[in-house]
Order: C-alpha cells, then sequence, then structure tokens
C-alpha cells in the first residue's frame, strides 16, 4: 500500500509556518521484508517524522508509522532510479531545513552497503545534527529466515559478507581471499558474477561446499535453491533464481535439512497463542 | 529489573493442565542491549512464551514482554555458568514438552556465534517444532551506535566478522587472511588476543590502519577507544577498555570522526518530538 497520494500535504503546508523545528536527518533501517521484523525504536522514530525518503526495498506500509510526514520515493522504479543520490543528498538538507525531522528509511540495515554513511556525512557537512537506527540486516536475517546460520560452531567461526558488484562493475577482489577462507561468504548483489564466483572456489577444491541462493528473502514470493559449488548453476537456471537474491556458501547451509523435516511438520502456530 | 521471582508459578500450575499445549522451540534475538532495539516479531512472540530461557547479555526488562512465562537465567553469573550447554539443551526439550512455547531469549542475533543453530537442532532432533527469529547484530549495531559503518563507498566493500577465540580457545586462523583483505574486519570476544591481532596486521604492513574498540555497546556504561594497529594496545590500557567488547579495524573507523562534531553537539532529541 503506497500513501504517497493520501498526503494532506496542504494543511502540512499550511501548519508548517506556526510549527518551525530544528533540522534534523534520521538515518533508519526498516529490516528486511518481513513488516514485523523493524524494531521499536525506529517506529517511535518515525512518528516523528517530517519527511521520509524511502526507497524499493522497504515496505511501503512502514510509511503508516509516520502518517503525518510527506512521503517521498527516492528508489529505482521499473530498472530508473527516481532521484540521482546527488538530488537525494540535496532533498535531505534541503527539507531538513524547511521541515525538520527528514527520515530516510532505507531496506535492511543502512550502514551494510546501504550509502548510509555517506548520506549522513553529507548532511553533516551542512551542519544538520545525524543519528542512525540499526535495522535487521538481509545479510544474516534472510539466511536464518531459511534456518540457515551464518556461524555454527564445528562449522563456521566467521562470516564474510560481500558485495558481489563493486563500484567499478567487477567482482570484488575480496571474494578471491574469501574462496581461501574457512569463513561463511555471503555474497549480496551477486547473481550476475555467479559463474566467476564458482570457478573461484572451484580453483580452492571447493566443489562440494554447500551453496544456498535465496530471492526475495522473507518476502511472500521468496525462493530458494540449494546445491553445491559444482551443481548450483545448474539449480540456479531449473528454478529461474535472479536478483535480488543473497548467495550463501558454506557448511552452515547444512543445517537447514537437519531441522527442516520439523518445520514443514510444524503445526503450531505462534499467532494462534495470542 | 528481574521479575524471575514474581511469576505466579502456582497460577500457572493450575491453569497447565487444563490448557495442554503442543511443544514448540522459537530462538529469539534480543538485539544489543538497548531495549527499543528489539523487533515487534521478537514481541510478539514473547507474548505467547510459556517458559523464557535468558543468558546474561539480555536486559531482564525484555522478560516484562513475557508477563505469564516462566523465567530461567541460563547465562554466566560471576564468571559461572549457570547451566552448561547439556543441561540447557534438556531444559529446552523438557520444558517444551511440560510447558508448551518455549523462547530462548538470546543477546543480539543468535545466528551469530550464538549456538542458537545448536539448540535448534537437538529440539528438531527431538521431534520438537522450531522457529527462529532475528535479532539485530552487535557485530553490526554497535559500531553503528557509534557512527561507524561495517561498508562504506570507497572505504569498503565488505567486512569480516570473526570470533576471537574459537572453540579450540586459539585466534581464528581467519584473522591471518583478514588481515590480508580489504575487508572491514569485526572482532567478537578478542580483547585477550588483542596483541596478537595487532601484530598480524602489523606483518601486513597495515600499522596506520584505524582501530575502534567499543564495550558494552549501545549500553549506558558504553566506552569507546579510538587508534590505529599502532597505537591502539596504548589505548586500551589507558582508557582501561576490557571485555565484552567489539574490536573494528578499517578505514570505517573515520566516518565517526566526519560526522562527530555534530553529533556531538546534538539539540534536537527525538523523543521531545512525540
Amino acid at each position: 500500500m503506497n500513501l504517497e497520494n493520501n498526503i494532506p500535504k496542504e494543511v502540512h503546508t499550511k501548519v508548517f509556518p506556526l510549527r518551525k523545528k530544528s533540522p534534523f536527518f534520521s538515518v533508519i533501517g526498516a529490516g528486511p521484508g518481513d513488516l514485523e521484523l523493524i524494531t521499536l525504536k525506529a517506529i517511535k522514530a518515525l512518528g516523528t517524522a517530517d519527511v521520509v525518503l524511502y526507497d524499493a526495498l522497504v515496505n511501503p506500509e512502514l510509511l503508516e508509522y509516520a502518517p503525518n510526514a510527506e512521503h517521498i520515493f527516492v528508489g529505482k522504479r521499473k530498472g530508473c532510479y527516481a532521484y540521482q543520490q546527488e538530488q537525494i543528498n540535496e532533498l535531505i538538507v534541503n527539507r531538513a531545513r524547511t521541515h525538520g525531522h527528514v527520515v530516510r528509511l532505507k531496506g535492511g540495515d543502512p550502514f551494510v552497503f546501504g550509502r548510509g554513511a555517506e548520506e549522513m556525512e553529507y548532511a553533516a557537512d551542512h551542519g544538520i545534527p545525524t543519528k542512525m537506527i540499526p535495522g535487521i540486516s538481509s545479510c544474516i536475517a534472510v539466511p536464518s529466515a531459511q534456518n540457515i546460520p551464518v556461524t555454527k560452531r564445528n562449522s563456521a567461526e566467521s562470516f564474510w559478507v560481500i558485495t558481489g558488484t563493486t563500484k567499478a562493475h567487477k567482482l570484488s577482489q575480496d571474494v578471491h581471499l574469501a574462496a581461501k577462507s574457512s569463513a561463511t561468504v555471503v555474497i549480496l548483489m551477486g547473481m550476475s558474477k555467479l559463474p566467476e564466483i564458482v570457478a573461484l572456489f572451484k580453483k580452492e577444491g571447493k566443489s562440494e561446499i554447500p551453496v544456498a541462493i535465496i530471492q526475495n528473502g522473507t518476502r511472500e514470493d521468496e525462493k530458494i535453491g540449494i546445491g553445491t559449488i559444482d551443481t548450483i548453476l545448474e539449480v540456479v537456471q531449473v528454478e529461474k533464481l535472479a536478483n535480488p537474491a543473497i548467495i550463501i556458501i558454506g557448511e552452515v547451509v547444512n543445517h537447514r535439512a537437519s531441522i527442516q523435516k520439523v518445520v514443514e511438520s510444524n503445526i503450531y502456530e505462534l499467532s494462534s497463542e495470542v
């Protein structure tokens, strides 16, 4: 549900001169998609927002927590950006000066490949006080929701979260080292680089390592494919998996199978207990 | 506030035979310490709990979300474990069978070095349906709360979260590779290994890399020390920093300074806007 058209903009503008506010900028994490994976702190901050800038990975229903704010969509729609990053930065500063509390609501956690840090820095450079409220990060919670822990005793004593596509549109050099490590490797935005990733792990003799790919994690249209370094490219083809997806490489993927049979026969719904 | 003594156990026992419940086990993340960094989903699940097992890193005030449940402390107190892991596992299975919905409430996220996966597996092996609800992980949120983003364009295109102390009480071999990588390195439970970690980064010619150490992150008694690989051991001594602490190594630490002056002069309190 998109409330953008329901905002009583006229009323808002009329009220504004009577209620001059100090400029403030909050960067807030909305979590991975499931509406209930937002924190109390985020909800509270949204309630004080005068303007909310949100992007495509944010569930628009969350805007209901900011009923009196102006809601501006600044994400990507049909492959096109509504706003360039520079325009978003300007919007933050200008709206903070004219309206007061600007909230930048981002999917997942704003400090995990979210450019939240850059936006805070821009606001701070323009003298606007800023605050960040963390969100449940997709890199941990999307595997979790599929019963894949990023760490597990005897399986992984570390996890490494890497963006598949760097600023230069190349596979991060870190993936080479990751393939040598014992870390659980979590790759975001990496589907177009999957053949290259698979080749790197094969080179390290890791053909048998389990791999999971989760598309639209924690959403209703979630899809998962499970395989190994050897088989995952075929799995992707058969299951038609594509971005937005998270790639998880490591023994921890096997944890899922070890409890899945009980989860699937789960006849006890939490909600029935309320 | 510990409600353990306020539980009307008699009432609970009396009601029990009238309301036989199916066994169920939830592993729930409580977030890093700040009471408001818990999710709606976690609060909802706590409300349906019949038993809550919680540990030392969980703020006991959160138990108020489960007013009708039995609350059992299973963490470490004064250096001693109240329960061994095997005993906790047994408690989960036995209480689920006799009481119904057992919640294991853990600090941070249960799948980040939390042994949550092992407990789920144990329950599943005993035929008990399980569910996991993620929490805000300290490994991302504690640096965040100090304005240190684990990733930032041009500073870090990946982050690697490592436990300082492995099962064998040795420094993880992954730290050797991490020191070679361009990742932001986040080390949990690593204070006793700090001299060894510093030596590894020096060996890679990274003496100038910024380091932050945050003790009791997001809590009222939070402390932070900032330095470089070259100076951090002295900082730790001067500031008397100790576990529970998180070590963050990487250029992203400098982000903090770039916005800190505005944050410190922050005269706009979110709460005043409610």
